[in-house]
């Protein structure tokens, strides 16, 4: 018995590590729909509501899930701004451990004109009691 | 018996998970000086040596060591190129379990005319044989 815990106690990381969550794909999915419906306040869920989320663009850090509302608002609806039909390619989710996980993917922004912009995004989630949520977002 | 062993399966990834490893900071550091002696495989010792480590910059995905590398010196190594002088802040580095963790920072290149060029970089680091190493790079 004891062995068997020893066993747990050294493989249990490791074995939990190994298998994508499918929410965390369903982040991306859920914000996907919500962008294209127009809902930035629905896209934001897929952030953790929190002063210290992050997000990195350029060389910019924003700090908070409202000063990051903000800045996709002031972005994509602004006056003359558009939000653009959004879609994600090459998305790759690895495991860290039972409560972390990075997802990688390639955003791609199709607006009214044609005009077609892409970029990528790196997403740490964890695991709260809420569910998965993008704790830290670095995009390009 | 047991008992202790129970609880040692259910807080050790939490436990673990506080501490930040000196040797992550460590990376940044000796990245720093191999840059500011120009010598850029000694500054790439600090990435994961396989085809599978990843490095986005803008829209542009590139996947292993040696390309890695060549986008290095291609941008700050080819004619009329300089590397400038590194120097990193805003560090924050973030435990993911004991065999993973998120490093943050701005970085700062100051060229010879005195321009200043700075962004920010996220780095996937993970415990391997070797080491700590950087694993994934998204850098802006």
């Amino acid at each position: 018995m004891i062995r068997i815990l020893a066993l747990l106690i050294f493989f249990t990381p490791f074995t939990i590590a190994q298998t994508p969550d499918p929410s965390l794909r369903q982040i991306l999915d859920d914000q996907t729909a919500a962008w294209n419906r127009g809902d930035l306040t629905g896209f934001m869920q897929g952030y953790w509501n929190s002063p210290d989320v992050t997000f990195f663009s350029g060389d910019q850090i924003i700090r908070g899930w409202e000063s990051t509302l903000q800045r996709y608002r002031n972005k994509y609806q602004g006056a003359g701004k558009e939000m653009g039909k959004l879609s994600f390619t090459d998305e790759n989710v690895q495991m860290l451990g039972s409560d972390s996980a990075l997802v990688t993917a390639r955003w791609h922004l199709e607006m009214s004109d044609g005009k077609k912009l892409e970029g990528l995004t790196t997403l740490l989630c964890k695991h709260l009691k809420e569910g998965w949520r993008i704790v830290h977002d670095h995009s390009s």
